[in-house]
Formats: C-alpha cells, sequence, structure tokens
C-alpha cells in the first residue's frame, strides 16, 4: 500500500521510541529509513527496522549512545560507536569533523562498532548541503567474491561521494557489488533466474539460481577494478576504524552479534581548494544534455534519479508491503 | 629489444638533461618512466618521453618547475606546479603533505598546472613505504563517454591507493575507462577488431573498429558504477585543484598546449586509526589462498602482477621497441 511519508515517519520514530530511543535519536534513525524509502531503495528502508529494534532488545544496539570519539590527531577523530545506532554515531562525528574541516581542509573520522548506518547518500548529501565534499565509505559481512575467486571474502563496500555545485549538489552512492544480496532474495521470492555472472553458489560455480546464490557469493561489480576499488575500501577503512574485515564481520544482517564493520567519513572545505561550483554546475549540465545512447534517455547524473523519485514519493506517497507495515504498527504499540 | 632497465635509465636521464632538466629532475622523472616499464606499463614509460621533450623545447613544460605550494589551510596544500615536470611536483607536494598528515592524521594536496605524473601507482606505493597511507587521482583529456551516453566528456580518471601492511603495500591503480586509448591504438596497429562495448565512433555509434574508435570516445568501466567513479573523481581533482574539465583540458596527449588537468593528492597516517598492518596483511593472504574460479591462476591482490613484472623486468631487462630506443638515444645525443 502506499502511505505518506509523515505517516511512515511516525510509525517508525514510535517503534524507536517504545524500544527505548530518546527522541532525537529515534527521528534521526527513522529519517535514514524513510529517506531510503523516498529514494526507492527499500533494502536501506524500513524493512531493517524489525531486525534494528530486535537488536535493540537483545542489547545489541544502544539506541542511548553515541559513541566516544577520540581526536588522536588535530584532523582524525577515532570513534568507538559503542553500539549506539549507526546514523547517530556518524551524524554526531559528522557534526563534530565539520569544524574540523573549515580549520585543516580536510578531516577524517573512522567508526566502529556503530550498528548500521544505512545508505550512504544521506550523509555525503548532508555534507555537500553544508557546503563541503563529503567522502563516506562502510564495510560489511563477507558477501563478494574476489574477480577471479569463488569464495565470499569481501563486504559489499558502498561509497559515497557528495560535492556541492551552485544548483544541486552530486551525489554518488554504489556498492562494489555486482547487485545487492535483496535483489538476489527478489529474484527467489518471485522465482525468476539470475543472470549469468552475478553470483556463485556455495561451491564456488557460477549459477543462475537465485536460492543457490543465496549461499554462495556475489561478483564484484566492473570486474578486476571494481574487486579493486572494494578491496581497497575493505583495507582502508579497516585500516583507520580497525573494524573486522569480512569473513569476521557480523551484526548488519543479523540479530544475534555485535555489529563489527567499520565507517569511514572524510570531509573537504571546497573552499580550501581553487575551484568554483558555478563551473562543476555547468558541467553537469553539458553532461546531461550530452548525446545520448538511447534519445529516450537522457545522459543520467548520479543523484539526479534518487532526487526525482524522492520528489514524487514526498508527494504521492510510498509503497510499503502491507505486512511490514503491519508489523511496524505492532511494534510501536508493543 | 630487451634492454637492462639500468641502460634505459642512463638514456632517459641523459635526454632530459640535454634538454634543460636539472640532474635530480630528469632522475625522478626517468624514474617513473622506467618504473611503468618495469611493471609492463608501456602506455606509461618511455613512450612517453620524446613528446614531454618536445613540450621542454616548445616552453610548455618547464623542467626546473617545482610548482609553488600554499598551505591554503593547515592540512590542504593548493599547488600550482607552474608547467613543472609532473613527478617533480608531485613528489615535491608529497614530501610537504607527509608531515601535515604526521601532525593532522590526514593531509591532501591539490595540483593544477603540472605536466603527465605518469603511473599514480608510483606516488601511492611511495606513500604506504612511507609508512602511510595515500590516494591519488588525476584527470585527462575527455575520452570516456557517460553511461548511456555517446560522446566524450570525461576524462580517464585514474585512481590509485596505497595501503601499508606488514609485508608488501597493497598498491590499487586503475583507470575510470574501460579500457586504455593506448590499447585502442594498438588494436589499430595489428588491424584487430576490439570487442563490442569498448567504444563508440565519432557519430556516437557503438563500434569494433579501433580506428573509428580513435576518433570517438571509450566506455566506463563496469557500467553506470564505473562511470559514477569516474565522474566522481573529474568533479572532486576539479573542485579541488581549479583544473579544468575534460571537454577543456589540453596538454597531456599534444604538444601544443599547456596541461590543464588536475591532481589530488590524499595521505594519512595510519597510525591515527585503530587498526594494525599485521592483520591486513593476513587478510590478503587469506585472501590469495582463497578458492580460485581457475584452478590454474590463484586469486590476485592488486599490485602483486607490478610486483612480479618489476622482479622479473629487474633481473631479465625490458622490453622496448628498437625505433624508441634509437629515437631516445637521439635526443640524448642531440
Amino acid at each position: 500500500m502506499r502511505f505518506p511519508a509523515g505517516q511512515l515517519r511516525q510509525v517508525a520514530v514510535a517503534a524507536l521510541e517504545r524500544h527505548g530511543a530518546p527522541p532525537d535519536k529515534a527521528q534521526l534513525q527513522a529519517d535514514i529509513l524513510i529517506e531510503a524509502e523516498l529514494r526507492g531503495l527499500p533494502s536501506h528502508g524500513l524493512q531493517r527496522l524489525p531486525r534494528l529494534l530486535a537488536r535493540i532488545d537483545r542489547g545489541l544496539a544502544d539506541p542511548h549512545a553515541s559513541g566516544t570519539a577520540t581526536w588522536s590527531r588535530k584532523s582524525f577523530l577515532s570513534v568507538d560507536g559503542q553500539g549506539g545506532l549507526g546514523p547517530v554515531v556518524l551524524m554526531a562525528a559528522m557534526r563534530k569533523l565539520e569544524s574540523a574541516a573549515a580549520i585543516g581542509g580536510i578531516a577524517a573520522a573512522a567508526v566502529r562498532n556503530a550498528n548500521h548506518i544505512g545508505m550512504l547518500a544521506y550523509y555525503a548529501e548532508a555534507a555537500a548541503r553544508a557546503g563541503l565534499i563529503g567522502i563516506v565509505a562502510s564495510t560489511s559481512e563477507a558477501l563478494v567474491h574476489p574477480h577471479g575467486g569463488t569464495q565470499a571474502m569481501l563486504g559489499t563496500n558502498p561509497m559515497a561521494v557528495g560535492i556541492p555545485t551552485d544548483s544541486e549538489p552530486f551525489v554518488l552512492d554504489l556498492a562494489t557489488s555486482i547487485v545487492s544480496m535483496g535483489k538476489i532474495h527478489n529474484h527467489a521470492l518471485r522465482g525468476e533466474p539470475i543472470p549469468a555472472g552475478w553470483a556463485v553458489d556455495a561451491a564456488g560455480r557460477s549459477t543462475t539460481d537465485p536460492e543457490a546464490a543465496k549461499g554462495g557469493a556475489i561478483a564484484p561489480f566492473g570486474g578486476a577494478k571494481g574487486y579493486g576499488l572494494g578491496l581497497g575500501i575493505e583495507l582502508l577503512v579497516a585500516a583507520l576504524a580497525g573494524s573486522g574485515l569480512a569473513p569476521e564481520v557480523r551484526g548488519t544482517l543479523d540479530d544475534t552479534h555485535p555489529a563489527n564493520k567499520g565507517d569511514l567519513l572524510i570531509l573537504i572545505d571546497p573552499a580550501a581548494g581553487a575551484g568554483d561550483a558555478a563551473t562543476l554546475g555547468a558541467y553537469l549540465d553539458a553532461l546531461r544534455s550530452s548525446g545520448p545512447a538511447d534519445p529516450n534517455r537522457p545522459v543520467a547524473i548520479p543523484g539526479d534519479g534518487s532526487r526525482a523519485r524522492r520528489g514524487r514519493g514526498l508527494s504521492s506517497g510510498v509503497d510499503v508491503p502491507d505486512a511490514l507495515f503491519d508489523t511496524l504498527s505492532a511494534l510501536a504499540a508493543a
């Protein structure tokens, strides 16, 4: 069914508060889930909330914690999330980084022991709207096999980049897997085969059977290069956050383990550089109006599609499965 | 013919000195070209030297300049390369950044008006060997079309990441194009078709004719994601360096225009973070020994292949076309 975003937000906030989250933290956690729904990314939306509430109930997520942040160096914030809600810990770190980035020109925060931070575009865009360049990366459970390999050894290791322009910010958000595990589950639910090259089964054989793929591993996007990028993120985040490497990571897909993946946030003040926002905006417009391969599909800029979907979602509501809405309503009342 | 690396280096240094480069700068410029040859990357090797010397002769490259570097913020170095040799300007910036990264934990340099900096792995590896994480990105002439587009609107926009471990450093270096323009020229020379999906012709039509592709545009690697990454690099570098955006960039492939692309270097001190190098090294070893798709090809780690080729090149020499060697010898004598 289609629900107004405000109604979904109310239910999500109520459920979080009912499970112990203070109002401000409940609102922030709910906001990122609703933003994912609005942008057409339900894998990072409300379907994650029941598990998060179970994690709170079991003491695996602490809805009061914002993490402890230490300036290990003048421009480097080392954060122990202490089991806090991912968006709460990340946004607390971002607020601290903003002034450091203004002073230093660049500043970074590395975060361990925070729960799932959700859609990375949220942070990249928040940075860009504050006039800063934001670079975000995160790790996850082992779901991706190396290029030329057969075992799940890497996380989906997404990264996001937000860059202010003189109009809407550029917001890139990509996982380094060729597809999300959520999409493979969707194919399994619909009984449809997956394209060759998406995944291997538990024995490491290439498969088009989504059920077999669920127990196997997803390919990196873009062959050796995408694998390299995903591996670079795996190492970079672990090196700085002191978080787990994929084979040991737990806690973003279960309600049985503490979350031990890592997150990295880098802010850069473009005013420290020599470029200008108007030039970037004009270039993006030139890209949008450059020759398309399909005359009916203009060249797209990362973030444009999300922004359009968000606008439609705000005006005409968001589709959420009835069963999920009922579950959330019950959790808000329980 | 196969030449000892030392002999190639001597010829390159002599040619650079003969064209006005001081000994230390000639040695650094020659070193990065020889390192590319050793690693099996001739597109970034000696074949670039004749054009670079022509650029010096025409006043487009200043072999004496190291650039002027300004700390626009405590951790941000704004560099005008003043037409200096790329490696000279970049390594001068890196030396300045190293102490800033030790103090701040993270520091960045954005460089405009430097000549081609060559193989990015050189800088990423130099950072890692100095115990720092190095992230390097660079832009170029418009050679790549957007995903879903038909016109060359983006540079090949390579990036590199170097991360220290307890054994050899992790060194990733990738262009965001699906293939280099050099490889398309090689196919043209050999009269071989290029695979579908590599390029479009000047009219924006998909082509397997390398001659047609030379006047067209190369695809980004990895579809929409690789395009997004390349575009992110395009914007990030221009925003910080104040360098040109691809359609206006000249000077790395010609000997007629000043170089107006940009370069970005970020150094991070892993000692500011909470991870440890031994854990990273053990993880990379686990990856190397994880199940391969082809039993005869173990899972590869970015940088391993280059390192092996470099070792072989140092012991048994480097293949360089006779005509190129003769040209360089003449340029060293002229």
